[in-house]
């Protein structure tokens, strides 16, 4: 019984990587077909958030399974629970990509982003890249020594996200309302992607060490 | 044993009521601190989410504790499931209500909406309370059919939302860059704390019919 248990933990530790790995992917894809407007990989990001919906529920079915069939209690009973809802929010993260495919899709032929905001878009790319790879490895590791890194990415994010309302609001902005807008929400898109990264971790490391982390602050709304 | 499972699923459910009550006020005070640029009501709202936290917090523990000493299988055990998701959304909701409550904050003494926004975020608020009451009577009755209703309210919402790009896009629009990214978040705030709202009806549905409830639509992204 145990081992069985065991066995079926460790599929769904698997699954919750193979997810960090796809919406990991979706975002990095997304980030590309934005700075390059490139309506192609745009689409096909939008087309691959099925694949996420349906591993997430397929892992969401085995957590089921697995508490009715074992009927764990205790520890064991908040890893399952711990890993839906790390499931709930990579499904997330990979909505969170697909909406910015389809910001990149509407404004095809043009850009998304200007010029000038290029740089930070890459860079909130790389950091959600970072993120959410390491994510995988605290779920694939349970080395709660990552999270620490974990943080330092999400506040390079809000850092980035509170810079880029500078730029925008700056009297040298010339791009005009739409385009404000634009890169406002695309810039919530990839902090609220982190934020997603941040709460994986922070459940991992719950159930590691059985305390609440209290390490991260999530979504200052802005 | 299958009395005292019903007695704690019925503690779960009014409870899940109760936090619709708590964010549906917050949501309520919210806008009205919008509309007044009221401090005093935005900081009541801001401290209050602090309540949402705990007792959502506690009904998660009751889910827990049902599934831990009682052992649910099949359909009961997904009541149990369900209700803890539905518990992370309406939590979410109260979160954005903070939000919306912080956006009034910030601006404060000065209104955070332009005068010919305030009919549109009047009417958002108007539908979130809408939709927040009627999703509490699903959860307390099981009443299905109330799911049209909500699902209108949600199409409503995303009308107002698209509506409001329109508007700031538009040639008369005189507030600037700065006023338009507020609203903008504003609006999607709003947006969100419906979409919740809709995904809360969804999985009461799932759970009375046994059966994916497909008539709605989630977060178109923008």
């Amino acid at each position: 019984m145990r081992e069985a248990f065991t066995a079926e933990l460790d599929a769904i530790s698997d699954d919750l990587v193979h997810l960090t790995r796809l919406v990991g992917s979706a975002m990095n894809r997304a980030t590309q077909s934005l700075l390059d407007a490139d309506l192609r990989l745009a689409e096909e990001v939008i087309a691959a958030d099925e694949q996420v919906d349906v591993i997430t529920a397929e892992t969401e079915e085995k957590c089921f399974d697995v508490i009715a069939l074992q009927a764990p209690v205790a520890s064991d009973l908040r890893i399952v629970i711990g890993a839906l809802r790390i499931a709930s929010s990579l499904e997330r993260m990979g909505d969170l990509a697909e909406h910015v495919a389809k910001q990149a899709r509407m404004r095809y032929p043009a850009p998304a982003i200007p010029q000038e905001l290029r740089g930070t878009f890459a860079e909130m790319g790389g950091i959600a890249e970072a993120i959410v790879s390491k994510t995988g490895a605290v779920i694939a590791t349970k080395d709660v020594a990552l999270a620490t890194d974990i943080a330092r990415h999400d506040e390079q994010m809000d850092h980035l996200h509170r810079e880029l309302f500078t730029i925008v609001l700056s009297p040298s902005w010339k791009h005009g309302v739409e385009a404000a807008i634009d890169v406002t929400l695309l810039s919530r898109f990839y902090e609220r992607y982190a934020d997603h990264a941040v709460s994986v971790t922070r459940r991992v490391v719950t159930i590691v060490t059985g305390e609440p982390y209290a390490g991260v602050t999530l979504d200052a709304g802005r």
